[in-house]
Formats: structure tokens, sequence, C-alpha cells
């Protein structure tokens, strides 16, 4: 931690932040300019906030120099995390993957038709929410336990992958028979028991960037994670909230690069919810892969325009198929390609 | 809804929009102008996404016209809610009332002294957490239910009532026998499977803005805690999100006038999370009572500097003493009263 | 400056800094802690930025300590700036000021009724655009010199001051004769051209924040003025964009608080673009002073549902009326009285 | 326009908001629902304010369905502009164009030197910097009229275009000699009047997005031009600001695609302003293209380090190389090419 005193600052304001410095474990060192004083902070106590140094007498301000997470840090494992699925699948390597599938699982042949053509157009995993956290009421809250199973089915039927949403601890248990990947959506990424909980489950997470996360935010909470020695995680830019109204949230493609360089664990990209309108999800899936995304996670709908939610951003299934080929030119551009199509195992 | 559709649509594209609408439950007025078609659909389907319209081939605008939350609205109880606790203080009405204390319960000692100030600064509710959501998994997590027991004994000791923060399902029946009022924190407003079993509770809760939630979705969360059969609630202002970095967060003092007008459930501020640094809080506080807010929300440490958590803008005792007595001459100008300090009951 | 190095920094890398920090200007003191080092750059080059050392090889982050601003800074000035008018009323002191008046010079009548009505209501200034920066073309422009002739003898009558805003340099000649204080918009809140030109006029700048401008880049912007050797400068806090829609703005009344510690420069607020509606400018207005604001800015219409711009935001005189009452009481709360109503000198 | 009255709006209410918009030349249809009474305007009067409309007693809400510019949107020329400059070069066709240079003009050496790197790289245009808007009075200022006869003789010995940013009137009649084309910069997006004479221009400009403008008001701006006569306009998206600080603004890539769909215009991309750090910039660029830009504005500097300003940002010639190298396999994924470098004249 660097202490830049003001200015005017007394010897005994000086002394006191040096005294609550050592106390906290700091080892201190003074940099007596000819007007301000600096004292830098050497060592990482468990337990300290910086804010607390910011309001202190005389105090001009106060800097964190080390970084607040450790495990998910790139300098951790330099040569990045890969993680593995059951059917031999990396994440994290040299191939993109592409997960796709509606918003909610809505019923046996919605979901089934959905897997199909998610594996016709060349995706690895399947996608659908069996518990839906919606903001009104009022609106379809899923099918639960009922949907999960069908989720399973599908995903068997043509070999594909299944990732889907948890939202609480009790649900944990619940998903682990039925699916190869957990998603923390953006509203749970401070969800921090929940996160502690999934440290300790030895199953792939992908973890949402939150609509008002920053970088740094991500990464405590993948910490949370990690530090609980689950280390087969995923992170996942997926929009954040701006004053821009015409997409549903701006999509920060940089957080794809940036992440990239700060940690060593996978980042994808969601431009489903990063634009919320099907016509932008192509053009921002493209954008992904071409700043460095180690996937897509994406919402397709037999017939978007019956879906019971997110119709608007759930692509066309010939959407998809175009998509996929368009990436599979582009991933060698930036020495990548997009993992092979599951071939459909017992068909 | 209304749908405003392009100066090009075609009347297929217009006669599949109308269908749609039919299709979901809309009476459709059709108003055909020299160039543009609009479309209002009348009547309000259980169950619709805007979004959906906005993506049909054709449309150029599709606008949501009923609000989307029904028990929160003004119209509702157009007289405003009151809030009434067990000592007979109401919230909601002519009175407003000072809730402060800890960020966190750290020791009896801690919390007793704290309760005491409180009170001698004339507030009326002690809060105090003990389960701490901390973005950083090596940071203090709070002391659980001792905490809670602790927050208990402390109030009782001065005839506070307690406030504490709810994180999840499981700890509502723990809380239950020791506090007066829930709280749910910003980063749980869209926890949406909690704020339906609050719903069901027969205790009043106060649900804090999330840092990037707009005002509709507030009411959206709070007409989860409604339709549970909970009227007994409270919204709280805390900051948002924005670009400023000096502060915090931004504390959206509008939002505090807005909600007043848009609903009918009492309105508090929270200063101390809204700027995150004490010598802030006394401005921002009058100014949140200035601006018609119904109570205050404040971080309050016998000894701040050392403080587990939050110091930085926690107040010394002194400072809310203070501020007390300022606000006690403020709010007659904005035809209130602060609501009488609680005097110590078996002392 | 402070460059803290990454953990795994060369020497070679830690020697290049090194160097540009000298050659900079900087005498560099260097902390090797077990781990990592940290090098504190005392002194200050006119002439530096520190994002060039943050994409340095091996530096970790890299951190600016002296304040980019010098004559903008509370400690230039501790006793803080009064700017004098002509007719003695100070801004800045214990007096607070009212400054109101519609958004657009539309008419002999309008500004001569709007005047009589502002004074009447007990402000001081007179406000009123004539030349007008709208965000359509097809907007309403302003009526010009005519307009400033306008203002000036409605002022004149009344015994009010004149501020209106000031677009670009050439303007400010033509303005200088009729008015008694140049207003910088939001827009132009970093027209620097404008602003050094501001600075070598001899009569008081009122200089707003711009929308997405951070408090430090207001204090940058009054800087350019001052070191021109204009210190007649006020600054104003207007509303900042955020993610929320319900209000024009998200009015920022933090920044006042914040502005008054950081600068000696008297602060202002304008409710009426912080909002955008007219029946909460009223509590926006309460909350700024009670906030410490030195004055207010506000709009208002002799008929504002026919106003040829701004109508939404324009107060009805009543409403003015009953506004200054309501302060006049609330100003004592916080130490403050407003300042006296202007009695009309030739009636 | 739609008006949507309140469930309670009285008879006379109704009749108010009727009346106001005929008086503003609209023709209103009502539709009367069984709770909620619904008025839309036909026709678009040249001069109205729908927040006047949200005001008024008894209403709803109030709806602009028209859009507020005209000649920027994409109907008024579905085919696409294209801007073709002096040696036969068009943006806004099949070949994407790629515009770098320095921050700053700094010397011929160093502008002479940028040149012949930018176009053995592949680049069209040169870019740089005569008249600089620093946000500190105490930065480089720029060369001026110098700088402009240094770019052009850099730009005329390698066969490159120039473009540099006009900061104000009074600079269009001094760059006109010197320049192909305008730069608008995000500050001066609303300087209206600058926007105004741009429009009586007969060279192309390129407008950039402010960093607090949504997209329509990015389209509002262009109107300005537009509606001045000159339609060689491009428009380009450079990073909004939001709370992420990691970058130094959040690049929309999002508003390429949205650009693209709503307007006629070229849309280009300027990743350096957009990130603010040099490692960044490439995976942008590519993005920004993948996303569907018809160009990129980039700073390169042959010596970054020792830059006068935004040296963080600029690309080493080397890193530009690779990365138009890189756009040239990208290009053909989404259907362009990237337009032929330019081969030096007189060499």
């Amino acid at each position: 931690m660097i202490v830049a005193m003001q200015d005017n600052a007394t010897d005994e304001q000086i002394q006191h932040v040096i005294e609550r410095m050592v106390e906290l474990g700091f080892n201190v060192h003074r940099t007596t300019g000819e007007t301000q004083t600096i004292l830098a902070g050497v060592g990482t106590p468990a337990h300290f906030e910086v804010t607390e140094f910011q309001v202190l007498g005389g105090v001009a301000q106060a800097y964190r120099i080390s970084s607040p997470y450790k495990l998910a840090g790139r300098g951790f494992r330099p040569e990045g995390t890969r993680v593995t699925f059951p059917n031999g699948l990396v994440v994290g390597g040299e191939e993109v993957v592409v997960m796709a599938g509606p918003c909610s699982v809505e019923s046996r042949e919605q979901i089934r038709l959905s897997a199909q053509q998610v594996a016709a157009a060349g995706g690895q995993f399947l996608r659908g929410g069996a518990f839906k956290p919606r903001s009104s009421p009022y609106s379809f809250q899923g099918m639960g336990l009922e949907g999960l199973k069908l989720l399973r089915e599908a995903a068997d039927e043509t070999g594909l992958l299944v990732i889907t949403e948890v939202m609480e601890i009790s649900q944990i248990e619940l998903m682990l028979p039925y699916i190869d990947c957990f998603q923390v959506g953006a509203r749970n990424m401070q969800n921090f028991n929940l996160l502690r909980e999934l440290g300790h489950v030895r199953k792939p997470v992908l973890l949402k960037r939150g609509i008002a996360a920053t970088i740094e935010e991500v990464l405590l909470s993948a910490e949370y994670i990690l530090s609980g020695g689950n280390y087969d995680l995923m992170l996942c830019e997926r929009g954040i909230r701006t004053f821009e109204t015409y997409t549903r949230n701006t999509m920060d493609i940089s957080a794809i690069p940036v992440l990239k360089k700060l940690t060593h664990l996978p980042v994808l990209g969601d431009p489903s919810h990063g634009v919320g309108k099907r016509d932008l999800v192509p053009p921002m899936a493209l954008a992904s892969v071409a700043a460095g995304a180690d996937g897509l996670l994406m919402e397709m709908h037999p017939n978007p325009d019956k879906a019971l939610s997110d119709g608007a951003q759930s692509l066309f299934p010939e959407q998809l198929t175009k998509l996929v080929e368009r990436l599979r030119r582009l991933a060698p551009v930036v020495d990548r390609v997009i993992a092979p199509a599951v071939s459909k195992i017992h068909a």
C-alpha cells in the first residue's frame, strides 16, 4: 500500500498513519520529499481496507499496490488454465467453444429440437435455464427439476454437454447429476455464499460478470471459487449497464483481452445478453472471438417469436448455423480454431 | 403496449404484429397515419415481453404503457404505506427515523457501546451486520448467530429496534427471533427467491436499491415481496455506480422524491454507502431528508479507525449526535419531524 | 508519482523506469520489498502522463500523487473565494444566491415578466439563454444579440444581475456590455480555448460540470480559467449521465460537499438540468443547499407549457416563490442565509 | 408521438393534452381502453418537445415515435453513403480503410517517419493533431499551423491522405488547404455551431461519438452537418465513459453494427481512445472490423515512450504492420477487404 500525505500534514499525523500501518503488519518505508511525505507499506497483511487510510487525518491519497486477488492472477498459472470436460473437450486451449440453446427449457419438444439444431450448427454445449430469475414476479419462472432432466436427455441424444444456471446453494445438489457445467449469472456474481459453495464442487463453473462489476470485482469473485479448491473455472463477459439504451447492455468487448492478460482463466463472451437484440448477436460474436474469447454463450430458440423468455435476443437456428461457419473462418486469423462439431452419438 | 410500425412496413408485417398482439390477449386499436401505422394494445396480458415486438419485422418501436408493477404503484394505496413496529414507531408517516450502528457486529462491548451511542444521539434503530457479504474472500465475514444475539441484547438494553441484513433464505428463520426488520442489501435486490420468501414473512423489510438498478427495477423487486403478502416494506436509496470514483457510489438523491411519487412505500436514504467517506455523510443525510426521505440508515462506530469493515464511512459517535441535532431543525422545513429519541426502557 | 513494479520485474525494467522518471525531472526514491519494488517520484515535472508509465515493461501500477491542478485546489486559498458583483452581492460567503429565469429569452414580454417574477420570489440573478445550443438542428436556436439586450433591460428594471451562457469565443465581446456573469454550459466544460479566453476576461464566470466529467476534470477545467488570471469563478453541479432514465440526468448532490472540500471556489447547484422534471426541482434545490451549495441556478418560466425550450423542467412562478420561502427556513440549519431579495431600483 | 394517460386521468386533462397536440400540428387519434386512454399524434410538427407532455397533468407516459433525425436515417439513402477522396479512395464501400499516425505532430522528423511507417504498414490516411485540446492547461498544446504544413508534407511524400482534428470554426479556413478530412473530436460532438459550419464545407468530415453521447445523439449531431449540405460524413465509435476504470473508456463495439443499421453513413472505430492502452488496440481493432466497421483510426508513434501525448495508447510501428496483416485476413470473413496500401508516389 502507498499512502501519500498532504503537503501540510503534521508529524503527528504522519506518525499516526505509520503506527496504523505497522499495527496491520506492514513494513513501512518513508520517502520525505520537499513538500510531501510518501509512505510505502510493504508486505500484505491478510486483512486491511485501503479506504480506512484515505480518511485518516493528513492523508492525500492511499492506494493498494498488491492486487487483492491471488489465485486468480495470471502470475499464479502463467501457462493458462484449461478446463477439461468428460468428453475430452478442453476450454482455454487452442479451441474456441460454442454454447447455445434457449433461454428457458419450455418443453421436451422444444429442448430436443434446440439440441439437434445446436449440434447441427456445430456447437459443443447445450444451454437452457431450468430455474429462471426474472425481474417481474409475473413472468415465467422455469420448469425446475423437470427442466434439468429434459436438458440432460436432449444433450445425451446429441452428444452435447449441458450448462445451466445455478441460482442458489440448494440447487447445487439437485443439478449435479444432470449437468456438465454450472453457470453463475450476472446477478449472482457477488452471491459470495453461493460462490464459496461452488468452490467445493468438483464440476466446472462459468462465472458471468455482473452488470455493474468492474474487472477487478470479477476476479475477486473468481477468487472465492478458486480458494475453495475448484480450479475448473471460466469467466464470461455479458454486457455492463451504461447510459446507452438502444442495446440491453453495453457489451464490453475489451474486457476479454483485459481478462486474458490479468488472469489465467478462460474467458467467454455472451453476446445475447450483451446486446439483447438478435441481429446484433452475430457481429458481436465475431468481435468476441476476434478479441480473443475462448468461447461463446448464445441464446438460440427453434421459434424465437414464441419463446417464453428472451425471444428478442434468441437467434433463429439458421442464424446460428451461418454464424458458426463464419466463426470457423475467423478463428484462424487469431491463431485459434472453433472446436469440432459434436457428432451425434446414438444416431 | 404501443407498437409504432416503420414507414415502409408492409401490410403483411402489420398483420403479423396484430395477430401476435391478439394472441397474447390485447385488444388492438389501429391508427393509420399518412406514413406510419400505430398499433395500441389495450388490456394487460399476464405475460408478455415488449422486446419481442421490438424485433418483429417492420416494427420501428414498441413501448410498454401499463407499468409492469401493480401492488407497488402509488395508485394501489394513494394515502401511503405506514410500517408500524412493535414499540409503536411508525415509518412512512410524519416522523423521520434514524437507523445507525456499525457495519459489522464485532464484539459484545462494541455493539453495546454502539447501541448506547445511537440511543444517546437520538436514533430509533440499531443496525449491524452479523453475516457479511464481502467482495474479497480474505476479509472479515461476520460473527453469525452470535452477532444476532449480541445485537438483540444491545438493542434491548437501550430500547432500540434491530435491523440487520439477510443474505439468504436459510437465514430468515434464524434471524426472526432476534430482529425487528430485515434488510435486503444492494447485491440481493434481484435475488428473487429471497424476495419471494420475505413476502411470506410477517416482519418488516427494508429493500435497498442495487448499484445498477433502475428505479423501475427497484419497484419490480418490491412487487415480489408485496405479492407474497408482506406490505410492511420500505425502500432505500444507497448510491448507484457511475463513472465518478471520488465517492464510493453516486448517491441518487433524486430517487427519493421520484420513488415517493411512484410508490406508496416509505423511502429511506443510506448516505454511508452512498458516498463511502465519513465527512460526506452529514451533508448527504441532510440532503436526503430535505429531498423527502422517511428515514436514514447510517454507519456509526465507537472507534471507526479500528473497525473491521467500512471504517472509512462510519461516523464518529459525536458526528452522529451533531447530525441528528441538525436533522431535528431541518425536518420541519419539509413539514416533518425527526422521531423522538427512544428512552432507555429498563434503565 | 508512484510506480509499483510487478513481482517478477527484471532489474533492467526497473532501471528503465527509473531513467525515464529522472529524464522527466523526478527525484526517485526506491523501496525494495521482498517481492516487489516501489519507485516514488518526488517533485512535479511540468509535463508528464502517468499512463505512459502504466504501459512500460514490468510495471504493475502507476499513480499520480500530486494533484494535476494547482490554482483550483483548496490549499491555494484556504479561506475560500468570494466573488463580488457590481451591486455588492457576494457569492461564496455566508449568503446563498438564487439565479432563475427561462431557458431561452423568447420576447420582451416574456423576459420582462420573468424578471419581475424572479425578483418577487426573492432571486438575485436573472438567467436566460440568447444563443441556444440545441441537440436537434430543427429546434429553436435563440434570439441572439436581441435576446441579450432584452435580458439586460429586464434585469435593470428589477435590480437583478444577468447570467447567460457563452458558447464560443466570438460571443464574449458581444456579451460583455450586457451581462454580469458568463455561464459555461456542460457541453463546453472542456472547450479549452473558450476557457482560456474567459481567463482573460474581467467578469465572473460560472462553470458547469459536463455530464460525463469527473470532479477532477471539473477542477482541471477551472484551472484553465484561473491560470488566465480570472479568479471570479464559480462551479456548478448540474447532473451527470447514468443508466437511470427516469430523470434527465442524475444530479450528483455529493459533488457539492466534495468540491467544497477540494477547492476554494463557490459551488452552485442546477436542479433543473439535474433532474429535468419540474416537480423534482424543489426537493433537489433544498437538497443542494442542505448539502452546502452556495447558490442555485434554476429554470422558471411565466408559462412553462408554452415555453419554446425546456418547458418540462421550468418551474411555475408560484413554485419558485414557495421554494425560496422554504430555502430561507432551511439555510440557517446549515449556518447560511438566503441572500436578500433585490428591491426594484427605479420603480 | 404517443401520449398514454394515467388510469385516473380526468376528461379535462385529456382534453388539455389533445388541445396542446393539435396546437403543435398533430392529428390526434384517441384510443379509449377500459382503464386507460391513449392519444396517438400523427404528423411531425417541426418543433416539439416530448418532455413537455410528460409533465402535463394526467399523463402517464409520452413517447416520440418519429425519429428526431431525418437525413441521417438509413431510409434516406438505403444503399449507403460512399465518401470519395481525391485519390479515388472510397470509404463506405467494400474496402475497409486504415487511418494511423501520432496523437500530435511534434516535429518534421517525427511526422515524416510516422508517415513512412503508416504507408509501409499499409494504411491510407495519416492522422496527427496540430491543435490539441488537453484536459490540463499545463500539457503540450500542439504545433498549430506549422503542424498542419508538416502533416501535408509528410502525407504527400508517401501518398497518404491527411485527417486532423478541427476544434473551432476559426480553424476551418486555416486547415482547408492542408487536409483531406476534418475530424470532429468527442468533446466537440455537440459543438453545434462548429457542426453547422462544417455542413457548409466541401470536404469530408469524420464525426466522433462523445464519451457520454447516446447513439441517437450521434445521429442528431450528424444531422447538423448533413442539413448544411455536406454529405461526405463518416461516424466513429471511440469509447464511452462507464464505471470501468481499467480501460480509459469502454469501447462500445455494438455501436458499430447498430449505427450501420440506423444510418447510411460509414462507421469507423477508434480503438486507441476506446481503450487507452497499446496492447489492447490490436484485439479491439480486429473486433471492430469483425463487427462491421468501415475503417479504423489508430494512434501509432515512431517512439511511443517519448511521445508528447497519448504515448501509452500509441502502437509501435511494428505492431501496426502486424495488425494490418491480420486485418487483411480477417476482412474477407465479413465480406470486406482492407483497402490497398498507398504506394509511395515520388520514391
